[in-house]
């Protein structure tokens, strides 16, 4: 089997695969602090149901464009919610890098979203993919973009912590 | 940590791990046509549920035994479904390469696949095995067999796409 | 890209994703003899709910201290459970290292288990999250302990096979 010319793009999901892992673990721990740093300064965050992506329309859940937004965002959820009432599990798999140009590499993966409420119960809250732009600064990846497509249809009170 | 005697198993591991991304990704973007594609021309598609492949009986739910035969059923399939009115999602995990002889990898991954309707609604559609053996032709993989073992039940007429 | 300070790290993720691949394999597969193996002679293995473990409370479903305990549970299983009335499907995915001390990896991953009864139905029976450490003996990865984190609650008593 001949690896070599797949090695580099195969590395390169690696490295995108633990950029996810450690933005997943945040998330899941409720360390939410910890979610803007997995962004550029300048990184872009959205929810973008899979129905008005398709047709071409914006209409997001939620939109922001800094990472001192989503820092601000997180404020308002800590302050807003107390108690954490639900433990999410993200589970990201079929990682793949389909473009990589001028350092910035356009990648895909799938997700679900495991919810668990206070008495245990455990239903799919959500899946549905992630369409990324990663970059490397200092030498660590950052989302510049990460778009989120969920195919499950969700209430927009109910998206308390970013999928 | 010595991982001089895994490594080349690890990295097939991984191009198998890469032909499995690229063919969840044309059926969840219902890019079906490309299917075939991932198929030597003589290449065998089954979906042999769980129930009977542990009796040792036949009864395959699909059963194609060349590319030609998958594109033809693509091509119903277009023309009975005019509309698309589901998403799947696969989430494919635990590739682990059995064993490798004359240059045909026998391996084997769990899958499940997540279906969304046109209400947003997600269920779990079908968990279960695939069983492959895995070629390469041209530097490319490719399934020349890949046995689909569905633990959940479905109605045959459930199964619209490919699993 | 300069992946060169994360390979080795990203490499040690792949033999813990190894490890914990055979581990399912051998519980999906109903090889249960099998699942003693995959940890040390000393080997710990836990089922900590984390209602418990995040009270830092005790309390948990299943303890076992030594390979020789998981061994005379399995046996035990075979005599209580004749039949095998359902079939799990472990979903592993996620795994990063934390620390690595003295030939001592400590690792996470997220892990869903779907079960499927013996009329085809499947359900999420158990999702949460594995914290582990691992060491090589004679070149192979073995579990110096596991510590299986189940988000979801469930009835002590449904917990046949190891998680």
């Amino acid at each position: 089997m001949d690896l070599s010319s797949d090695i580099p793009r195969l590395d390169a999901e690696r490295i995108i695969q633990d950029l996810n892992n450690r933005y997943a673990e945040c998330l899941d721990d409720d360390r939410i602090e910890e979610w803007p740093e997995h962004f550029t300064q300048d990184g872009i965050y959205k929810i973008h149901p899979r129905e008005n992506y398709v047709l071409g329309l914006e209409g997001y859940w939620l939109y922001f464009d800094s990472a001192k937004m989503m820092r601000d965002r997180v404020l308002s959820l800590r302050e807003a919610n107390i108690y954490n009432i639900h433990v999410d599990r993200h589970i990201i798999t079929n990682i793949r890098i389909a473009t990589s140009q001028q350092g910035i590499y356009t990648a895909r993966a799938n997700y679900v979203v495991l919810q668990t409420n206070n008495e245990g119960k455990t239903i799919i809250f959500s899946t549905g993919e992630y369409m990324d732009k990663v970059v490397f600064i200092d030498g660590t990846a950052k989302f510049k973009e990460r778009v989120v497509i969920p195919d499950t249809y969700l209430a927009i009170s109910l998206i308390a912590v970013p999928l």
